[in-house]
């Protein structure tokens, strides 16, 4: 999709100024996605009426568009990690999280994650979610069998493998192909609504509403063409997804995610969510970051491969996941990408990666002709890397041993990788700064009284381009999106009988 | 300095829980840097009464510890550029500037100090500050002599040298040494003091007052232990600085520059300003963005030196300004920095750049050995880039050929510009979002009534670590100062005439 202009949310309306109530409940939340229903699910379990507004005509959101995997691991592990022989602990998942974080992690959510991601596996398990057993060891994204147990991130790839025992943590629903995110949010949305629930869609929250004391009280929506303001006791929960279709906002905030050539969410990812946290006075934070990827694997022979930028220089350790590979190309100087190959690791990049042949020839040297690139050095670094492969070792990236191997049967083939040929796709890390129970900060490290938010429409677990590992998200958006739900319904309950 | 934890200032004060009023004046300052004086004087100019609020004991701010350097040009030239035979172009400035900015270059603000640069040149003039028409051509970073002219910027180097003819536009007073940041400073004041701007020093502000309607009409501050409300008609100016200071606010925003050892700024720069602006409903925008610089030179023979990490690759064109350098040192992977040198090029670094001989040798191969290189990486660069030099070309990085010679004369010597061991110092590049005006933005793009802003306390005109130019600090403090200055003053005739 690609992002469009839209208006912005303004600043809340006061209480006073609200004619009619048209309901009250005592959770409200905003978007019906993967964060916004878990939250309704475990507000609702706390005994609280809750009422969802979701701005499409179904619920589901971004997550109903995805794969479905959730990253989950620690605490000895869950049934498919230990089934096929991984000890995972909460310490190397910890580890893990804390470097994939990047520098601005937030120790406190890892923590918290890391040690309860196996009660929330059986939470998912208890909603009805269906996984299997099965792993799949090779290197792929999705898996094209129901297969649960995949590496969704960069566990074995230096230096992660430095600072964490390599555990895979992505876990598929027990569904063939990447249809899974469809299967979760229709299995949430059933127990939601077999908890009393109430959705309203085809609404599109305007804005919040706080009473004299800025206590966030209810929220305006647009429905069938009519300002509907409804009330809440417990509070509001933000869980309206990023900003990755907000063009206006990239510019301002990621204006590098703009070089991608597709944005990955659906229109509510419009950052509207965000913006009425801002005009409640929260905080937004990391807005520059997003998730960028360059899906050059599977096949996973072409890993063997290696990646060069337009100086015939080396940038990663071939083995990383995709997305912190398509980091790392976005971080080079200039636009070109090539991924090198013999004809043992050569395959045909899948379809959609977008990857063409570039060059093929018979030598590396006639390769670095035909690619354009300065004489000796596309030969030098293959040359340095053939060396080293040979002795099963790479001392400038550290590519894992499975995939090294010198590349020296002709003939030599160049991926184009380029950023302005292949797939790169994206979406928004950057969002509200909110406290591991869901409640949104202000600048100043205060909770704003009654307003809640968990998913993309927050800064989450997921913060570093550069360590952006799959399932992060769902993951982020069921656990902290069931915090908020747990915190909104235990303010009402401390209005009513604190 | 170092960056220090402090309390944040919290919602503005509304004006009815106001019990007295200290004072009343127009036009009120928060910051008697150079943004704080510039909009003073020009407020003043305009017939307003101006209140200056300082923390320290004394008017200067940031600016006053620098050089003082101005980056002025555009429209035919400064008569520093004339004199020494440049015909800089509104174009030329504009395209180097919009390059120079980054991807969140605000196009306005670029254009119209492009536009008027010249002008701001003769006000400053006006004000007293002398200027010669001496010009130094060799790399340079603060001129030992009182010369005014120098590059401070990418202005030669590739690939800003392909979107505008190279013009230096690095303007110094005619002062000797690195001091020319506390005469302008001196002139400034002297100036503002001539126009009847009162100055409040050892005045602590902490927070903004609203009235009503939610415009700013005034500001609290701890002066001798009191809280003291000072009120205005036109508006407050924040010009309290950047947030280079405040290690809380690096952390959550800009976590990468804890990398750096050295914090340019005063205690002022604590964020106080931005955190007010967010009090009152302000966005600030680019907060991950600082300007970190790796000064390895002067002497300017060293950038005859090639840069490498620590895969023995090249990763800039060495002559690139300083600041570009430790932007993209701080890119690499791994924190260990090389200049290699031949005994033609090498020359002893100066002392506060803290660079250090990490190792000599008659070969490039004993070089790459004693620096534990893997085997043929630095060769090969060195290689590499001997063959192209020798043909006077450098395709891979562009070095102009005033830098580019082969280096091939022993002994060679690598210098160690390791982040963790050489000097990099940083300041912040964030602040709240403005118009050209002055006027400060909330995240719907709405301004905040009578609330105006400038300086480091702004996101202005440089945006970009990868881009910074010397002097552009100076230049946007004093010019946007101006202009905030200007509106202030505007505002209140405004609320009088209008």
């Amino acid at each position: 999709m690609t992002p469009s202009e839209k208006s912005n949310p303004g600043e809340p309306k006061l209480d006073s100024a609200v004619n009619q109530w048209l309901g009250n409940s005592d959770v409200l939340i905003v978007g019906g996605g993967a964060a916004g229903i878990s939250a309704a699910i475990d507000a609702a379990s706390a005994g609280a009426s809750v009422l969802v507004l979701e701005l499409a005509s179904t619920y589901g959101g971004t997550t109903a568009l995805s794969a479905g995997e959730i990253y989950i691991g620690g605490e000895g592990g869950t049934p498919a990690q230990r089934a096929n022989g991984f000890e995972d602990t909460t310490e190397d998942m910890f580890n893990y999280l804390m470097m994939a974080s990047g520098p601005n992690a937030d120790e406190s959510k890892v923590r918290m994650y890391s040690e309860d991601a196996i009660g929330h596996f059986d939470w998912l398990v208890e909603q009805g979610l269906i996984f299997n057993e099965k792993f799949i060891p090779e290197k792929t994204i999705i898996p094209e069998s129901d297969a649960c147990l995949i590496y969704t991130g960069n566990e074995e790839a230096y230096p992660f493998s430095s600072v964490a025992n390599p555990i895979p943590r992505g876990h598929n629903l027990a569904v063939k192909g990447d249809v899974g995110g469809k299967q979760l949010m229709d299995t949430l949305y059933k127990r939601a609504i077999e908890l009393g629930v109430n959705f309203t869609f085809d609404a599109r929250v305007l804005t919040l509403i706080t009473n004299s004391k800025g206590s966030v009280c209810g929220a305006v929506a647009r429905i069938d063409g009519e300002e509907c303001c409804f009330g809440t006791e417990g509070g509001v929960i933000l869980c309206a997804g990023g900003f990755t279709m907000n063009r206006a906002m990239l510019e301002k905030h990621a204006p590098d995610l703009l070089r991608c050539n597709e944005f990955l969410g659906t229109p509510g990812d419009n950052g509207a969510g965000i913006q009425m946290g801002w005009g409640a006075g929260a905080e937004a934070i990391n807005m520059h970051e997003g998730h960028v990827t360059l899906p050059f694997y599977p096949p996973a022979s072409l890993v063997e491969g290696i990646l060069i930028n337009d100086k015939g220089q080396r940038f990663i350790n071939e083995d990383s996941y995709h997305g912190r590979v398509g980091y790392f190309a976005m971080q080079q100087t200039g636009n070109r990408i090539y991924l090198i190959c013999d004809s043992d690791s050569f395959e045909r990049p899948s379809e959609f990666s977008g990857i063409e042949i570039a060059a093929a020839a018979e030598t590396i040297a006639e390769l670095e002709a035909e690619l354009g690139l300065a004489e000796n050095t596309l030969q030098n670094t293959v040359a340095v890397f053939n060396q080293q492969a040979e002795k099963g070792e790479d001392p400038l990236w550290h590519k894992h041993h499975k995939y090294l191997k010198p590349l020296k049967t002709a003939p030599y083939v160049a991926l184009d990788c380029s950023i302005d040929s292949a797939f790169y796709p994206c979406f928004t890390l950057g969002g509200l700064n909110t406290l591991p129970s869901g409640e949104v900060l202000n600048p100043s490290g205060e909770c704003i009284s009654g307003l809640f938010a968990a998913g993309r429409n927050t800064c989450g677990l997921p913060r570093s381009g550069a360590g952006y590992s799959s399932g992060l998200s769902i993951a982020d958006a069921t656990f902290f999106g069931r915090k908020a739900g747990q915190s909104a319904a235990a303010r009402r309950k401390n209005d009513l009988f604190g």
